[in-house]
């Protein structure tokens, strides 16, 4: 018999794990919209042409798209030397462009400043590879119509409530400006055409160290004396004195004389996150060189770290041009996505602690109604009931069983209407 | 400014509907988690081949099929001649096509007897028409691996279950078994070529009649003794008493001598079903003439009914044959699918009552960082919370607020920390 499996580079996802995840999905649902986020859908469809006007960046290479209804081979032979006339529709690789066709065709029914709430598959069709999947579920709240430091603030703090419900409490978040690394890049000398490249190599800081930005920086012709003085700068003498989150935080991170325009806003987002958390330890770190890869950002950025993990379980930041696109606007934007997969990977796999779950293991002679009276009284107790037949193998049925997150269990013959409840170790 | 819309036949779902789906489903998910259902969840796209396998009837045709990625000029010209080299993958167009697949992909790691859960779109396209979507939210419950009327009966209790913790107690479940209907097809001296078309009539007998179905089948060219036997049987005479749900009414609504094993069974559905619902009435009707749609059934076959609306709420039945069929074996499987987008548009649209929902209105000049302590302090004594910044017209924004499901508001003035909340009515 072949093997069946589902489509490459997908995934069933078996009981346990479905549990888990809707957990996870109930405790983010119900805290974003307790910090006053609405929850909207959108058709897991979108028009190609949307799916392709240049916002989604490198996904859109990535779309899966959908064929025409109705084609016949004339058409199809038409289409060959324009493959887009194939396809009308395509799966979202992103939760940003639909969210801004969302807001050109509702706008008139949202309030002025929308807090969204978006939690849905996604799908890209990546080379496959261990830990990532061509559909995964993206977790994005997006505040429009805001463009003060209030909206950043709103966000941070309602994603770091989620991780506290979740118990990861500790997290952190890393902030930047994207206004602030071009104004350093350009203090430092580099011209609007390098800037772009020199982002990119800076984003590797962590891995490559400030000898392997300056080195890569050079290699790519970066003008010279740009490169020396952003390496003196990466390398100047610095205290090690703890400064907490502020004003003097980031101006030290910084040349000197950063714009106050800029050091205003992350303060005032420090400010708010410190009133919304009721932290006097504001759980913000300013890194002046964090990047992030869209190219879409246009201020604020910013990463959730986790001292669990070496990796970032969320991010975003402030895109002011993108979503008044489908709409010929100019809108502010702020958005902050969860690492949903990564998230439930790191929450604990426990049961409902509320709900006793039973398993009512049976002889196959006992009479059907007389087992469904059972199963009928224990669930209305508050219990989760499912009822097995004996097999042969019952130390085999008890571990299955616990390994499925029941928690006891009782034997009924034919002719013994008493049960007796035994926990399931 | 062109209206910018979802793709033709899809919809967005605003906040006030979402909560309400999310409400509903949640519901569901949590009484067949109760009854021992395990939720499981497939990618949307399945492989091409299995999608159009003959599983899925008449929705075969419907499928979004989708384009092979890395398609070239040439590989598209040579697929003229067979489109369906041009797709891969598809999306499902119903979840009984991708159970039968998760099944055969998993079933090493399934209890024996397999009660599952799937809550999750289908896209179908379908010509749009009113009310009627090209993507839709499917909710089925199917147990694989029992062949007994316990089976049929789990699935009736929770389903029942389910409505009645929505808050429409009262259904009936309408259920017969295609087994009958071919046996008393027969009786009447219908060949065994006859019958589908015979059934396809039949379906129509609350709509036409029984002298509409009998014109219909001779119109067709049935056997004309066959149709005389029929007409006469629907039209004998019936005294109008009430019969509970048994054999004694299985009996009386077919004709003399039906088969005693088909019988048995529908009885044993009953009994087990009064056992679980507790009820002496059983909500239980026979009814000898329903058929269902579905050319997979192979028994059992039910409908879900409330007095409340004219059509079904859900309906499944016995399908031993399809889920084995990427195994290449036969596997016992009964299932029933809830209507959830009917049950959502029954389901009243009130807020959870145990949440207080808060709109803070302030004006432009309050200090971010005051209005987001203001709002977490209400977050932290269990409310939710919008913040709104004041506009001209205050009693729209309170009426678009009571709207979004909000229930008091409290304004806030530059240097006036005092909140005092009020009813939004």
């Amino acid at each position: 018999m072949a093997t069946v499996n589902p489509p490459r580079g997908m995934r069933d996802i078996l009981p346990a794990d479905k549990t888990r995840r809707e957990r996870v999905l109930s405790v983010i649902r119900e805290r974003y919209r307790s910090h006053g986020f609405d929850e909207i859908e959108t058709p897991a469809l979108e028009e190609y042409s949307r799916l392709h006007a240049g916002i989604g960046g490198d996904n859109e290479k990535l779309a899966y798209n959908v064929l025409r209804r109705g084609l016949d081979s004339e058409a199809i032979r038409d289409a060959a030397a324009d493959p887009a006339a194939l396809a009308d529709l395509g799966l979202r690789y992103d939760l940003t462009v639909p969210l801004a066709r969302f807001y050109a065709s509702n706008r008139g029914q949202l309030p002025g400043v929308f807090r969204s709430i978006q939690i849905a598959p996604v799908w890209r069709a990546e080379r496959p590879q261990k830990g990532r999947y061509r559909q995964f579920v993206q977790c994005d709240i997006d505040i429009i119509g805001d463009d003060s430091a209030r909206a950043e603030a709103e966000l941070m703090v309602a994603s770091l409530d989620v991780l506290d419900a979740l118990g990861l409490d500790g997290a952190t978040v890393r902030i930047n400006d994207r206004r602030a690394l071009d104004w350093m890049l350009e203090s430092f000398g580099f011209t609007l055409e390098e800037r772009p490249g020199v982002l990119i190599t800076i984003d590797k800081l962590d891995k490559i160290g400030s000898d392997g930005v300056a080195a890569e920086l050079r290699e790519r012709g970066a003008a010279a004396s740009a490169v020396d003085a952003f390496e003196s700068f990466l390398n100047r003498p610095q205290t090690m004195e703890y400064n907490p989150f502020g004003e003097r935080q980031i101006r030290k991170a910084l040349p000197e004389n950063a714009p106050d325009e800029i050091v205003a806003h992350l303060v005032g987002i420090g400010d708010a996150v410190a009133a919304g958390t009721g932290r006097t330890d504001i759980p913000l770190v300013f890194d002046p060189f964090l990047v992030r890869g869209m190219g879409y950002y246009t201020g604020t950025i910013m990463e959730l770290a986790h001292p669990s993990v070496g990796y970032s379980l969320g991010g975003g930041g402030r895109y002011d041009g993108m979503i008044g696109r489908f709409l010929g606007q100019q809108v502010a934007a702020v958005g902050f996505s969860l690492g949903f997969e990564r998230l439930v990977d790191l929450v604990s796999a426990e049961t409902d602690a509320a709900a006793e779950a039973i398993v009512l293991i049976h002889d196959a002679d006992v009479p059907v109604a007389e087992l469904v009276a059972h199963k009928a009284r224990l669930i209305a107790g508050g219990a989760r009931v499912r009822l097995e037949r004996r097999t042969k193998n019952l130390k085999a049925l008890l571990e299955r069983s616990a390994s499925d997150g029941y928690t006891a269990f009782a034997t009924i013959a034919a002719g013994n209407p008493d049960l007796e409840l035994k926990p399931l170790s």
